[in-house]
């Protein structure tokens, strides 16, 4: 088969690579339905983190089991399945406490911009779908894997509750999301941080109630402005860089909390700041797989419409140009069929 | 009258300073029945905050109402009260929200280690007793103004419910208390960090079922070691430093609760650390006025003796030896009486 690897800044291949295979009695194969590109994807393609060599790509997927090991039982060849981008056992204490990205056992899922995937600890990773979807649920149910449940974790972590006033900090296909999940879990008002039309109408479409183009200390003065010197309660930081997460915790009143669910690049907080600042803080590594069986039911149930975030379907051999697109924000997010 | 002021690195006078009277009529002024050292206070004493000239020092406080402004209806003359370190008018957005000390008319007080103090916003600030309370309760009511009340906040910043597995970093007065608290607050298991013999003994007398006496790297193995390489459920910071906050943080399982709340000196976090840790972060200055009315009441119900970390009694005019003691550890806390 034919794979996305990546050599270095900007030059992603698809080329041979070995078709995965069965190696642990707990894997299972999957046969992609769909994959994509992910925001996070594009800081090593930018060359903003190391690369050890040529480097397989990809994390997001859903498709068919095409195979089974023989410990594997909770999943069946033929089935439709969605995992998380962080496999677990879904059973050590980590997992139990609803933290599975941080399972005893995580392996994160490189590897899935390919027509085949291996998924490690099956059991514990994948969830099915009650019979085959249609195929226009695809692109939502691939966004439960990884940037659905991300968004869902910032709102969450952010304790978004009915009638919360909830900021959120950048306009990728997180962002657009974590609208989304904020807007279901009952806030008031959604304030989208956005400079971007195309992305300031999805951000409207999924929930947004306000739309603020500042950045920055700019931005944090504008958020005050808009809730009356208090600041937000909840501010979903959904970028990772040193000036997205200052303005989240500036944006937020005292006692209110920040999430942030971006792999942070280069962020330092001060602790004199962060202490005075009164805020909750919680991110990490969104723990999807607690949020699989919800999310995928709500895509069923066609009450949410979350892939409305792929305004780019490629063919999965022309993965480059969803790279490309996305880099130079062309494109929100790329949806590539194999 | 005469009061405590900083000079400089080691040098605390008693000297002569102008009496304090109304200035606003939102003001009171108290005639100190007690008052303290406090941890903090060491940090400009060992020269580790800069100064701006000689500086009257003092925060802890609790007394009788000698004199109340014009606006001051809460309070009267002659009521025994305790107040925050942190003035607060107790009707703004962030007070009604439970974060008095951010306030958005906050002032820190400074000047208590005195035999009179002038208190800013006395009708949200201050709480008075039901009558007056004997002597032997004073050194208990007296740490509700800052240091049960900072202990108490760690305690709950971290969520600590009942059962919970608890480690407290630092056997200073706030971490003892925060012992203290999260006894009450039915913790299951408190691991008290600490290395001297006699703090650990209050540590025990006041809830910690474990003590832990090494530091840094090696007192976090030790931390996972006793979690079955989990982690707690709930980590209290009372130090400030960038050891303590570190160990706190990696003594904590993915998903726990790390409190801090002491003003840290030095500390920086990194982001992707912190990220991957997947704990909860909260803390700041600790929003006492919140907890006093609960906390008086533990008190005066003879339900809590957080007067037991006073371990060194003196004349108000012997406070350098009080700051002294505190330095050099000799004392875990300095009660200064009039």
């Amino acid at each position: 088969m034919r794979g996305a690897v990546l050599y270095g800044r900007g030059d992603i291949r698809f080329e041979q690579r070995e078709t995965p295979k069965i190696i642990e009695p707990t894997d299972a194969v999957i046969r992609m339905a769909a994959t994509c590109v992910c925001g996070s994807d594009l800081w090593p393609y930018r060359g903003l983190q190391p690369l050890n060599g040529p480097t397989p790509m990809g994390h997001e997927y859903c498709g068919f089991v095409e195979e089974v090991g023989s410990a594997v039982s909770s999943v069946k060849p033929g089935q439709f399945v969605v995992g998380s981008f962080a496999t677990s056992d879904n059973t050590c204490p980590h997992c139990r406490y609803g933290y599975q990205s941080s399972c005893m056992h995580r392996e994160f899922i490189t590897r899935a911009q390919a027509p085949f995937l291996r998924v490690p600890l099956a059991d514990g990773t994948l969830v099915p779908t009650p019979g085959v979807p249609s195929d226009g649920l695809v692109p939502s149910l691939l966004t439960t894997s990884d940037v659905l449940g991300t968004g869902w974790f910032a709102a969450e972590a952010a304790n978004v509750k009915p009638g919360s006033t909830v900021v959120v900090v950048g306009d990728g296909a997180v962002g657009l999301l974590a609208v989304l999940s904020a807007k279901q879990m009952g806030a008031g008002r959604i304030i989208a941080m956005s400079r971007h039309e195309s992305r300031q109408k999805l951000a409207r479409e999924f929930g947004a109630t306000e739309i603020v183009t500042e950045r920055g200390e700019e931005g944090t003065v504008r958020i005050k402005d808009l809730t009356k010197g208090i600041g937000a309660d909840s501010v979903l930081e959904c970028v990772g860089t040193q000036e997205s997460m200052m303005q989240a915790i500036r944006s937020a009143r005292a006692g209110g909390f920040v999430s942030y669910v971006g792999v942070p690049h280069g962020v330092e907080l001060d602790g004199t700041e962060l202490f005075f600042s009164h805020v909750h803080l919680h991110g990490g590594p969104a723990p999807v797989r607690r949020y699989l069986p919800e999310l995928i039911d709500l895509v069923l149930n066609e009450k949410i419409n979350p892939g409305r975030v792929f305004d780019l379907t490629l063919p999965l051999d022309q993965v480059a140009q969803g790279y490309r697109a996305m880099d130079e924000r062309r494109a929100i997010k790329a949806l590539l069929r194999p």
